[in-house]
């Protein structure tokens, strides 16, 4: 099969190397660029070892990234803000954008503008993008896929905790199933989610053996979610998010808690979640009483998932887990590329990670 | 200062173990026996090396601790069932006794059945036991102070869940803040709370970098915690409580989310937290916008909390930080003990901990 | 191309789930038995949630197993004695064995009942077996795969410390730089390599944050190191082999102090380290003054390699960093089950693992 | 008792606020001063919020620290060369200096040019300076509490690979049991050990998972090491030093190899050993076949050893846990202060630290 050429702009942070190695692991995609103005000119071996004998790749500029040739497909694993400069640059060159910043997930340029301080400037971009949660925008991404061959087009990937999230709830949020009151939501993500830098937070002394809310009603995945939650339901629906970190590199679980209409059974909710997720290639519904795990999909774009109902309360309790670099990030980009491509979802991400 | 004779039965456990450390740094108590049926005859010191050189004691059975000469205090680290049977010999012997275990905790002799699975059978001493929770219960901790000059007393004490549940959410249920609807509790414990026992749960390889929810509807600390949050709100409290094991060896996180009453404000609510834990030795209410994180009270009786109003839902979240073998546990029933005998509660209870 | 029918014998442990993990990932192999007397009739994903949507496998008998049609290749992930039993009766059928057990690493048969306690009753095949360190031993493995067209062939798969400890000081040894004294060897692995009992040992509260060394002067892979190291050095080596658990799931790293014979120069000892590791598809000499970490290796067949000159003292020191479960254990018997096979020896062994 | 007022300099690190923890805990020693010039004006609960509730004391400036009155003692815990700036001013004031950091432990100020890279300034405090290890220096320690009634003395306290490593072997260097040849010291150090600063080393997501061998044949706390077995042994010692990494936030086990010279028995060593440390009140010799773990010395200043002789070899592995934070800086810091002012060398170091 013809390759494909990508570019992973961004690709020294956790998410980029990630994204490196999905693309080296992937049949179809041809990494020809991975660029990092702040290790540019260093092998990607140098940086991170496990890469030495792997790959003889060495981190470009940006400039250098998006001058590549015949580049179709470009992954911007960027700070938010540094994808809405990046992206019309790229897009006016014909490369479609798998944008895994928060540039353009908020729709409301309004709501990007008071939770990132920034006023949205490329609102066109915006409006044409599709936030690329296959479980619930399959068939926006390929719509999106057919008018690649006239244009360049942008995928929005989501973020960690809202993809965990939305995971736990679409369902029954879809099916109508739930009452009118906030959805709570408390998740545990791993320090690579706090990023590559060192800083206090994520100096080892100080998350080792140290769980801790964080961000409490600030967090900026908080929009996101209502977003997609909402979406899902055709009406507004409220949350309150709480984020811990955890003592792990990767995973990410979040326990959502949703009031459910009077009447709702545990074997409607189960109908409902079983239909909802049968022919989901990456996500895994638990047999009855089995609650997921983040050590079961670390590596893979898998994520698991959990249900239990609370008679005693009529509520809803759901935990699903992904590894946030995986399906919270770089996997789930690959899997929208996949689709952008026609390729099948799967393609790339079949190799079973490590199961101890 | 006359000392005070104390055994710990079930001293080989984690909660026992971690009494005994307690008894040992204590000024008054003084350590007469500490029992374990699987261990006795062993030096403390060979099945906990840390006290190789500190302790020169070995475990007795429960029958020698039990006849031990003038022990005034039993503590029971031992498994529910266990407690019932042995509380009514040692208080017929005029021995006080704190109970860790879960066996005189709940009021109501059908709930323990419901949750424990076995009919309660000495619901005397359960009509006259104090749930030992001293934030809740000072005043009728020292009546029970005040009836030890006749009789054997019986302090309940409280599991590690229902102990930093209670403490997230005491101050707003007492003052009446809280709407009409479940409280979701989300908690996080560190491995040492599933106990000693070697289990597919419990090994390194299942509990490292794999968080999980699990007991979710089911957990027994759900009716306990109920109770308490019933007993402060002066009216019943429903809960959805969700349980995590966490990759850390000690330290529970309680992150608690509360629907409160309309117009009730972020000062008002400061206020009330801020006048409940003035005089709280082992309480501390953390700076406005300041999380607790476990590490900050392992080893300690300490709890430290931290609370926001969510405006966008008029929601509490409160999080309360406890060492689930300190203020969950062991040093919880020092501070009772303290309180039975007339001491100051910090007696014993001031070293600090490791603060790196 | 067309499949290779293989089974796995032992397959709920954790070398076997590896190698069943790798066999699914492979081009080549079919997995038509994954075999746990314990375990049988349980699916492979009810025993590890990883495998939930991934395979449909379910666990066998051991006889089950050895009457599956055609198979061709059998992994043993069994205790020692087991294989013993086992290999006959396989090997009768015309399949080919990869032994994980200790049975048939040590050539000498009174060392294997110096060392294990039982006597060896099957000298024969041992004599045939060849020791599959490829790095040391490819020609042999060459020679078995020709032989292998006429009878059953039996590989001794190497253990994890003496594939560590042997990469790292093959080179000095074979080309003749060492002075005569004992090697000195400090390896830490992690808890994984205990087994997936639930024991005192593994038990989180244990390991974590707590590592200690262990099986000083007595652990069984000494005689396996020594022949190896023997072996390469065309001389008797004695060593001084301390391993230690360290907190971490998987990994291992095997440190060894080499006394060298005067006027070794930095530049000679490269030379010979470039040299004998130039074409070797697994292992990594990382470039001067960079030692390995076991995290580059997590979940790969790669060996990371660090060495440096102590001037002080003339003496070596070689770093050497494995995946227990991979180049110690699972996927090294792959790599010999490629060359078995006569194919290429990264057959199935070219996914990246993560990298963060 | 009349309390003795110190100062801690340098508190904001990790050994800084481990001093003020001891210092808080110690019945004797009133803390008057803890300076951070980096946090000064800050509160030391802002900074370590595991010190709410436990103290108000506030970060000062080095020079207000310097200015405090009626201070006897002053802790450095600063890093080299910031020691050599601040001790002669301290001592001219007649405040007795403990130093945790190294400018004062090599005895041979060209030692100490050649590893710190910077020429000793303060040739005649370094001559008067005893090296604090109680267990080879307590003669030392107590002339010079004696001399402190005339003139400020200094402490240069071991650093925390020297400790372990010097109480693994002193015992048999003292007695004469060594043979010719280089002493083989592998040790293992949490990340506490790094220090504070958040770099890329001390991230989590580097640390964790992550064992690696570091600073090899270069690390300075070899000179140190050579010069106290040195001393022990009567004539010179040459080591190999391999410095780890391991993933756990405080511990640290150094295993030593030592060659001992031909006929000495495994009898011999022992008796040797136990009478080296049968009257010191830190040092636990464990019984033979238990080697010492990490977790069982955390948050003390207990030291504890394992020895084993491999027959094989005629070699001693003796290996020795620490907390590096503790006996490995503060709390021995601790000790010598204790022995400098007439005190008992146990006083505020008996509160047991948590033993799971």
């Amino acid at each position: 099969m013809q390759r494909i050429k990508v570019a992973v702009i961004g690709a020294a942070g956790y998410a980029g190397i990630e994204l490196v190695r999905f693309v080296l692991n992937h049949p179809v995609f041809e990494l020809v660029a991975a660029s990092s103005d702040g290790d540019a000119g260093k092998a990607l071996a140098e940086v991170y070892p496990a890469l030495v004998g792997q790959t003889d790749a060495v981190f470009s500029t940006h400039d250098e990234a998006a001058a590549a040739d015949a580049v179709e497909l470009a992954f911007l694993a960027v700070p938010h803000t540094a994808a809405l400069a990046m992206a019309p640059g790229l897009m006016a060159q014909g490369i479609s954008v798998l944008d895994l910043s928060a540039d353009f997930r908020l729709k409301d340029p309004a709501s990007y503008e008071r939770w990132y301080g920034v006023p949205h400037t490329q609102t066109g971009i915006l409006a044409a993008a599709v936030y690329g949660l296959p479980e619930l925008n399959r068939a926006g991404l390929k719509q999106l896929a057919a008018r690649r061959a006239d244009t360049a087009v942008l995928v929005a990937c989501p973020g960690c905790y809202p993809t965990a999230s939305a995971l736990a709830v679409l369902p029954a949020l879809a099916a109508g199933l739930a009452a009118d009151a906030p959805v709570v939501i408390n998740a545990l993500s791993g320090i690579s989610g706090a990023g590559k830098g060192a800083t206090a937070t994520t100096h080892f002394c100080n998350a080792n053996a140290n769980p801790n809310a964080y961000g409490v009603t600030t967090h900026r995945h908080t929009p996101e979610i209502e977003q997609t939650l909402s979406q899902a339901a055709g009406a507004p629906v409220k949350i309150v998010f709480t984020p811990h970190l955890v003592p792990l590199t990767r995973g990410l679980l979040a326990t959502a808690t949703l009031q459910l209409k009077p009447g709702v059974s545990a074997a409607a909710l189960e109908a409902v979640y079983l239909d909802a997720y049968a022919n989901e290639p990456f996500v895994q519904l638990l047999p009855r009483g089995i609650m997921p795990r983040t050590a079961s999909v670390a590596g893979s774009n898998n994520a698991q998932l959990g249900i239990a109902l609370d008679t005693h309360t009529q509520t809803l309790v759901a935990s699903c887990a992904i590894d946030n670099l995986g399906k919270g990030a770089a996997s789930q980009a690959i899997q929208c590329a996949n689709i952008l491509c026609g390729l099948a979802e799967k393609t790339g991400l079949t190799a079973l990670a490590p199961v101890v």
